[in-house]
């Protein structure tokens, strides 16, 4: 709520990056910063529930016919099947959280954003994350793999993948090169809040005008 | 200049508002703020230059047949006819700060700016800045006029005419009330930073992003 009733519509705010490159650490930055008006979109997905998943808080459960037919009536704003299993970002929540003003933060790859910009046209604001440079992205998937006992040859696949996520860079509107994470958490912010101030997201600012006009 | 040779084509910023609600001393805040990479739009006219005017400075003064043939060719990004004088925005200083990387600002009406739009596309960035209140307003424009003795239906003509102005707000990208005038500077600013970010203004990403594909 701004000034004279003034409201705003949410955004959808995109973070893509390839793997390694920080996306991970600015979204929950930015979920933390924006905590009383963003929230981050839940996917639904047809693959069994986990014993420590909760539903509606990690996924949207629910099974291959109830998932295609909301796929079949537009409910999904986007969508993929990745081996046997479905996953999708409803619209229902979205649009409800856009038209309270908040915003929603998407974790999705290119070919997710792809189908959200033609569904979400003037909400959508995109952002593309890049590392470095090949060595500083080959070290954090490096110490990322520490855990996870990854071989040299699992970590050259995983750097191929980056590289070729890497080359979507040209159809976001803003790229961030992540050297320092604080910085670039900055960046993301600032671009949230400017894009906050589009007139086209700002409600109620004809009768605003007409206040003013009429000597309000 | 950012690292690893990165680049950006500067934007043009449009500032447009009503009489008296600020444009003017967010102008110059913004100026002083990105002293080293920001410049004002210095106007075209075919008005008589007057003792306290410098060349290039104030104005580019022109005779008219010079500024109709600027006109023709495609030389000027806007102009307009006040009275018995033409004014208009020189189309080649603006070109070469943008292609060095700095900003253009301008102080231009709605009319001004709907010229540029077609004129500068991509490159433009408008916004526009409402007075909070039909008080506030009229209190700023009694306040200016106590300088220049101002009759009460010369302010009512003033306020009239700000009133046509505003309902031009619905053309431009951004929209600020300013009712803080610090606030308002610090929003100006933000939209600035933000938008420096846009993909497109970069210069040298492909190259870069090929760099890091090829282990750089």
């Amino acid at each position: 709520m701004d000034i004279s009733g003034l409201k705003r519509r949410g955004l959808m705010y995109v973070l893509s990056s390839p793997s390694g490159a920080g996306k991970t650490t600015i979204t929950r930055a930015l979920l933390e910063k924006n905590a009383d008006k963003m929230i981050i979109s839940i996917s639904a997905t047809t693959r069994q529930q986990r014993a420590s998943e909760v539903d509606g808080q990690d996924y949207y459960f629910s099974d291959i016919p109830e998932f295609n037919k909301m796929v079949e009536e537009g409910d999904m704003l986007e969508h993929a099947k990745v081996f046997d299993n479905y996953y999708g970002t409803p619209r229902a929540p979205v649009e409800k959280a856009l038209s309270e003003g908040k915003d929603v933060i998407f974790d999705i790859d290119w070919q997710g954003t792809q189908q959200l910009r033609e569904m979400a046209r003037d909400d959508l604001v995109t952002v593309f994350i890049l590392p470095p440079s090949a060595r500083e992205l080959e070290n954090r998937l490096r110490n990322r793999s520490q855990n996870t006992l990854e071989t040299d040859a699992q970590i050259r696949g995983r750097m191929s993948k980056s590289n070729d996520e890497m080359t979507h860079y040209s159809e976001y509107d803003y790229v961030l090169i992540n050297q320092d994470i604080d910085k670039t958490i900055t960046q993301a912010q600032m671009i949230l809040d400017a894009e906050r101030l589009k007139r086209r997201r700002l409600i109620g600012l004809s009768d605003f005008v007409r206040g003013v006009k009429e000597g309000r």
